[in-house]
Order: structure tokens, then C-alpha cells, then sequence
């Protein structure tokens, strides 16, 4: 990474519009990045991703240590190489991975004891092991090993994992052996304003080139998640790049970049759309249901994916009915789509000006899914992962 | 159907250039028809079909007869547009599978009387439906409603399911009232010389735009096949197309061009794909076998398939030993690009007049799948989809 630039500032929210520079290329942000946990993002090729304007591309370290192995990727020319995607990448520390897939065995301030969710099979992550592995797969970014525990609203084990979360940062800034990654800390803390605004002073007091929040989008409130984003991206310097991580939700999105956040990253979108979850302008539809079985016209008119372009909402409807494999790429398509138009639409509403007008008339179209269906969803992927 | 050339005849076997003419576009001859029984090639889109160079796609009435039904695709302005593939299509007449995936309750000169591999429910299908079902999906090709039993030496049997694909072929022809699509017969008769001929000249004498040869690929020995291929096409008129019905295996292809095939249709090529036997030049290999962990490049070096031209075998090892979705769509478009290459090379080989040495020299490279694995995987696939 070669630095980040705030291109402007939203007077009346906390939006922002920058770019981050990395040796792949230019991140034109607020940006969502879409989730390729074993080196592919679910459904779909490389020329997709290029196609619905995707710039960013998360691998994640504690899934591909596991399987293929860091050194067979290195062998084979890194991630770039390995994926064939030769734009910017970012790789998760492996931290968020261990406390929800895992089975944990010990937790220390050493590391983390852990047995793979795949085979069962026994292994230790340190930060000194996570950068180094995350050095080895070549990615644009990195982030630190954090511990992230579970929503809950015992201060003390959050308080712990804030404060582990802080040493572990500054071991992996300590361990950092290549200058061309950008590392970005990982600002834990639950919902306790005051474990945020610690953890916060002591990262930036580190100067990492990026922060992410970490630790929210884990069942919590969707009102009191944004509180803490909005609260927790004003502690953070302005002239870095802030990454709200696991949040992905269309509404979250608009409401995290009103908040001052630049980068998300979420399986949602794509794992919604594996499920026949499609996003339009006035919330989620599930394109299974009987209303679509005759339905000429697109899933959404007005839409500019491959998709929408070519396929009637009944053939999508028929395809999912029949369980063809075409049917989660095309979903999934249509669905990192209309969330790189969401943030497209963003970016240049703040540029212009107008982005609070933007998120209101945004947020006053699009119906949010419900709560309790949202984090039972979430809650069975988790469940049906560990498996 | 507006017609069909014969370009070119090799002098030494029975191999055949040609044309077909459809208002969708002209099919070069022989050529390999990709199977896409729910009106989609199982893993791909039309645009990757029209990438590896299939200039035909086989659609299934028994499917989606059944699902989403033929009134629903007419409604939405017929396959074509359902699917949007714009190029040629030629539909099956669901002969075949109401005798390989359904139920059979009784079948008799006036029909089938059926259940549904999906739901059970009963279902009469006639050749009068047949056509008309076939009318309102529009293929550019559709086929006679034919009675297709196992393979067997029961003498009997198969002349009894001849001579009713004889009377059915008939009424097909009879019934048929739109003028711009080709109405092909089926010769039946199993591997009884004497039959096949009955039938092939009884078909003849109803002059149809074009003939295929059924009831073949069932589990004889392929040297039986070959044969029975030979001495049937032979008996078929030199300017109608003739098609081998269920035949993908490059070496049959290569051995039923020249015995005088102008078109085969096969699932084999996607099949086996998405179980990661992938086609060279050598034979099939499983990329899934360890030997492809760590292999740089790709899995046939001088491929100029997406896959190989992108891809390293050890990646497409990852995903397949990762259950990534995406590992279906590349190892489908490799091995139906190998199909699509080899048809080019055989065609151009029939053009240049080194037919004969062009099949002698990759019949002497490529190392079939051994009979009895096939004829396994074949029963595997069959049984697994009537669950």
C-alpha cells in the first residue's frame, strides 16, 4: 500500500471520499470489498469481478493456512498469481476466523490453540505467525491479529480482548519484515464507548497506515452499531482509511459511510445470494418465491449486470428451482452489482455534494431485512460452517 | 432448419464436412452439441458458450416439460429468449429420459404413461405432444418421439421398440404444424444389424431434413458401437445431417466421424468435468489427484481455454478439494473448449484431406477411460438422478 488520499470530506455527515494506492492498482473509496475467503469470491471468475467493478479483493489467511497451506501459495507466486486477480488485495488476519469457525482450545497472550474447523487438526497462531504468513501470500494490505469475542455485554471479557487486541498490534508491527503491505490495526471493543476510545488512542498512537473496527455486525443492535462506528471512526485520524469489518448489509453500508467509514468488507451479499436473496432498491427479494415463476423482465429494471442484462427474473426463478449451478453465479452477480452501483451512487453523491440527500432517499426506499430473520440467517451459515 | 451442405467427403473413411443452416445461425459440421437439459449447460452461461466456440445447444423437453413447464418458456417468448442463447438450438424429445429417468407405468403404441423423477406426479406423453411441446419451446432442431430401451440381446424387445419408434416417427411427422423448424427421425434397433436397417430405410422413406441414430452408448462394448455406427450411417442419405445421439467421449467422437456422424450430444464432457476429470490430449486426469497440489501452469499446456489460459492446475486442485462453486465452471469450460478444438481439428483435417491421419495420430495419443470405470460412472450418475 502507498498511501491513502482524502479527496473530500462531507460537510454535513461524516462521509468521505478518498483512494488508496497500492502497487495493483488505485481504491476509489467509500469501497466494498467482496469476500473471497479460499482465494475465490464465491461463484465467480476474476473477468466477473472486473466486470461489476470490483477494486478490492479479500483473501482470508486463516482459511488458506488451513488449506491449500501459505507455503504452496508463496511457491506458486503469491495470491495474485495463484487467484489470477491482479488487482488490490487485502487479507484478514486469521483473528476473527479462530473465534468464530475454530474450535478454540486456549487463548493466551502468546496466541491462539486452535483445531482447524476442516480436520480437527491442532495448531498455534501467534501475530508474529499471522504477519508472517500474510507477508508470505503477498497481499496489498494486511491486517493485525486481533481477538474477537463474541457480542456480549460483560465489559471485562470485552476489555480483555480490547487490550490483548492492542498488544498483539504492536507485536505485529514490531514482526512487519516487508515495507510494501499497508498493516492496519484493529480497533476491538465491543459496544463500550469508553474500550473503544482506549483502544483507539493506543492504535493511533502506533500510527498504522489504516484502522479498521472490528468486534461489530456480531448480533448487536443495528442502532447501536452505528453509534459506535459513527463514535469510534471520530477517534480515528482523518487522513488514514477506516475499514468497518464483517458489514455489508446495503443500509449498513450508506449508514457506515454517513459514520466516516471508507472500506467494508461482508460474505453477506454473496452468501444471501446463494440463497436466492437478491437486493433491489426497495430491500431484499427472494427470487424463489411464486411471484417471480412467470416474471419477464429483470430482477431489477434499470439494472446494468450481466444478470439483469440478459435473464428474466423467471428464468433465475426456474434456475434456483432446479438447483443449477448457474444460478449462484447470476445471483451473485446481480447482487455485488447493485452494491458496487450502492457505493458508486455514494462516492459520487459526496463528491458532488448531495450525499446526504442521497442516504436519506436511499434509506427511505430500501426496506431493511428484518432483525431476528438477519441474525438467525447469520447464525445457521456460522452453525452450518462449522460442520 | 433451412438446410444442409455437404461441403466435403473424405475419400478413405467415412468422414464428412458440412453445414447446417438455421435462422439462428450456421452450424460447421460435425460438431459436438453441449447439453443443457434445464435450458442452461450445467456450470455456464451463453456467453462462456460462445467464448469455447459451441455454435448448438441441446435442451431437454422432458425437463422442462416438467419444470418450468413449456407454457411458461412459449409465454416468455420460447427457449431463445429464456435462456438467451440466440444461436441454434435443437431439443430432445423426451424419449430417452422418460426411459432412463422416469417412472414407467405403461407404454404403449399411443404413448407413455410416466410418473416424474421429481414429484411422482403422472404424465402421458404421446408423439403428438411431444411435437407440439416441442413446437411451443421453438428449437431450430427437434426430434422425433422415439422409444429407447436399455441395451440388451432380447431380440424382441428392441425390434418392438424399433418398429414403435417407426410408428411414432410417423405421427411426429404428421403432426408437425410449424414449417421452420427440422423435424429429425431416430433409427432404433440396439446392436441387430438386420434392425437397424429396417428401421433406417423405413425412416428414409419419410424423407426427413435429417437422422439420428438412438439407443446406442447404453453399455455395449465400443466396438460394437463403432460398428453398428458405420453400418448405420452408411444406410442414411449422404445430404441429410446424421446424428449420433449420447456419444462425448473424444475417442468415440473421433471414431463416429468416421464412421459418417455429422452431430453427437453428450452430458459426458460437463459431467465428468464437475467430478474434476478434465480431458488432454493423454487422456482424462482428476484434478483433484495430489500430483496437482503444487503443479504450476496449467492443466494442458497450449489449451486456449479461460481456464488454462488463467488458471494453474494447483488452483484448480484447491478449489476442487475446497468445494469452491467456481471449480464446476472452469473444469466445465476446459474440457467443453477440448471438445470444441477437437471438432475444429477434425473438421479442419476433413477440409484439408488428413482426416485419417489427423484421427489415427490422437487415437494413438489419447488413452481412453477404461470400459468397465465408465460404464460404473455412467450407472453412479443415472441412479443418482432419479433419487
Amino acid at each position: 500500500m502507498r498511501g491513502f488520499e482524502l479527496v473530500k470530506a462531507c460537510p454535513e455527515t461524516g462521509a468521505r471520499a478518498g483512494l488508496i494506492y497500492t502497487k495493483h492498482g488505485v481504491v476509489p473509496t467509500p469501497a466494498f470489498i467482496p469476500v473471497g475467503s479460499q482465494a475465490t469470491v464465491k461463484a465467480l471468475a476474476p473477468d466477473d469481478l472486473t466486470r461489476l467493478g470490483a477494486k478490492l479483493i479479500l483473501a482470508n489467511t486463516y482459511h488458506l493456512y488451513l488449506r491449500p497451506g501459505v507455503e504452496l501459495i508463496e511457491g506458486l507466486g503469491g495470491l495474485h498469481r495463484f487467484t489470477s486477480w491482479d488487482g488490490p488485495i487485502i487479507t484478514d488476519s486469521g483473528g476473527y476466523q479462530l473465534f468464530s469457525l475454530a474450535t478454540l482450545r486456549k487463548v493466551s497472550n502468546e496466541g491462539v490453540l486452535f483445531r482447524s474447523h476442516i480436520d480437527g487438526s491442532e495448531h498455534f497462531l501467534t501475530p508474529e505467525l499471522s504477519i508472517r504468513l500474510q507477508e508470505r501470500l503477498g497481499a496489498d494490505i494486511i491486517m493485525a491479529f486481533d481477538e474477537c469475542p463474541p457480542y456480549s455485554d460483560d465489559l471485562d471479557a470485552i476489555r480483555g480482548a480490547m487490550e490483548r487486541t492492542n498488544l498483539w498490534a504492536e507485536r505485529c508491527k514490531t514482526s512487519l519484515s516487508r515495507d510494501d503491505q499497508g498493516l492496519f490495526g484493529i480497533v476491538q471493543g465491543g459496544t463500550f464507548p469508553e474500550l473503544r476510545r482506549y483502544s483507539a488512542q493506543f492504535l493511533t498512537s502506533l500510527d498504522f497506515p489504516g484502522y479498521a473496527i472490528g468486534g461489530l455486525s456480531l448480533g448487536e443492535p443495528k442502532g447501536l452499531m452505528n453509534t459506535v462506528v459513527r463514535e469510534t471512526a471520530a477517534l480515528l485520524p482523518s487522513n488514514k482509511p477506516r475499514y468497518l469489518m464483517g458489514v455489508g448489509s446495503p443500509e449498513d453500508l450508506v449508514c457506515g459511510v454517513s459514520g466516516g467509514i471508507d472500506l467494508f468488507d461482508s460474505a453477506l451479499p454473496t452468501r444471501v445470494a446463494r440463497n436466492g436473496a437478491l437486493f433491489t432498491l426497495g430491500g431484499r427479494v427472494n427470487i424463489t418465491n411464486a411471484c417471480f415463476k412467470d416474471r419477464d423482465g429483470p430482477v431489477e429494471e434499470g439494472c446494468d449486470c450481466y444478470t439483469c442484462q440478459n435473464f428474466s427474473a423467471a428464468y433465475l426463478n426456474h434456475l434456483f428451482r432446479s438447483e443449477e449451478l448457474l444460478a449462484y453465479r447470476l445471483a451473485t452477480i446481480h447482487n455485488l452489482r447493485f452494491i458496487m452501483r450502492l457505493m458508486e451512487g455514494i462516492r459520487c453523491s459526496i463528491l458532488d455534494g448531495s450525499f446526504s440527500s442521497f442516504r436519506d432517499k436511499f434509506l427511505s426506499c430500501y426496506q431493511p431485512t428484518d432483525e431476528e430473520t438477519r441474525i438467525n440467517q447469520k447464525r445457521r451459515w456460522v452453525e452450518s460452517k462449522r460442520k
